[in-house]
């Protein structure tokens, strides 16, 4: 989703091809990602890895994710890597323990500390986003990658205390090329399930 | 470190300012840092923070740690992301592990699993370096970025079971960069025991 939503701010046409779980275990795979992940993103006969820097990639090629003055686009980068360096590892770690850990007796009693982990971060963004629409002016390349963490915590209730960090989640999905990309995204399951794969 | 040592690869000359653990959560450092984490990084009278971030602006301001053509650029900095969102959240949750879950009496049974978690990402590294001396082609602030996160690790047994991720580490290591970073943060510690910090 977030790549699929970088190119739609940006406005330029892609092919989407799907990886299946067994595929990105294969040799074709692992020369493209090699920790068998996705998404890889392929652009003028050149092949490039990590959500993050793919969707820098696509921010410095075409306008419309970057500022254009020096500093406020080194300072949207930096939002960029927080949200990959501090806040999406404890809100993976969420995931990982509800996922992977189930079997465990003391999943449930990890539980609180990963969630206040994931709290004290979502209170620190919450102070530093204020009433601001945006994390530093206008949208950039660092909101669309901020929002696109904390949607993964759309199940849970630990964004319900931060009011604007709801808003500024809700914001983001309300851009028109957050709806298109959604659209595309939803269009792919709905296919898979009609195939009944 | 990493800052540090992206500053000597591209020999620039640099002020440090420590920050103590109390300072780190008081006003005039959340303004730079929104997290209350280190380091921030002043230059032109702008501050960035965030270290993959900063080692990037280091490598996009001075020649050294990119490569000149786009495309290998844009691969170097792959890794860079590759480093700060598949690699270090893994060895950061053994560490977290090691330092916040002592007390819970099911640490001691959780710790295999993260060390799994890490052993896998080690595992399909080494597949990717082989017998290279760098990820990708020459030195780049890429192996900067993922030589600093395996050096996390060298108080645990996990490196030793690829010889040419240790190789790779120690490679870094003896960089002349490194070797004058290091230097440099050790006699930092050395100041603070002297004076009974």
């Amino acid at each position: 989703m977030p790549v699929r939503w970088a190119l739609e701010e940006v406005g330029q046409p892609h092919e989407v091809r799907l990886v299946s779980f067994d595929e990105m275990k294969e040799p074709a795979h692992l020369a493209l990602q090699p920790f068998g992940q996705i998404p890889t993103f392929e652009h003028g006969g050149h092949a490039l890895f990590e959500s993050g820097a793919i969707i820098l990639h696509i921010a410095e090629s075409w306008p419309g994710l970057l500022p254009d003055d020096a500093t406020s686009r080194m300072r949207a980068i930096g939002w960029m890597f927080a949200a990959a360096s501090t806040v999406e590892p404890v809100v993976v770690d969420r995931q990982v323990t509800l996922l992977n850990e189930g079997g465990e007796a003391w999943r449930d009693m990890r539980l609180p500390l990963v969630d206040a982990r994931i709290d004290r971060r979502l209170a620190q963004l919450s102070v530093r986003l204020a009433d601001e629409d945006w994390l530093d002016g206008d949208f950039t390349a660092g909101d669309l990658a901020m929002i696109s963490v904390l949607r993964r915590l759309a199940g849970s209730p630990l964004l319900k205390p931060y009011p604007n960090l709801c808003d500024y989640v809700a914001r983001g999905e309300a851009r028109p090329a957050f709806q298109r990309a959604f659209a595309a995204q939803r269009a792919v399951f709905e296919d898979a399930v009609t195939k009944g794969e």
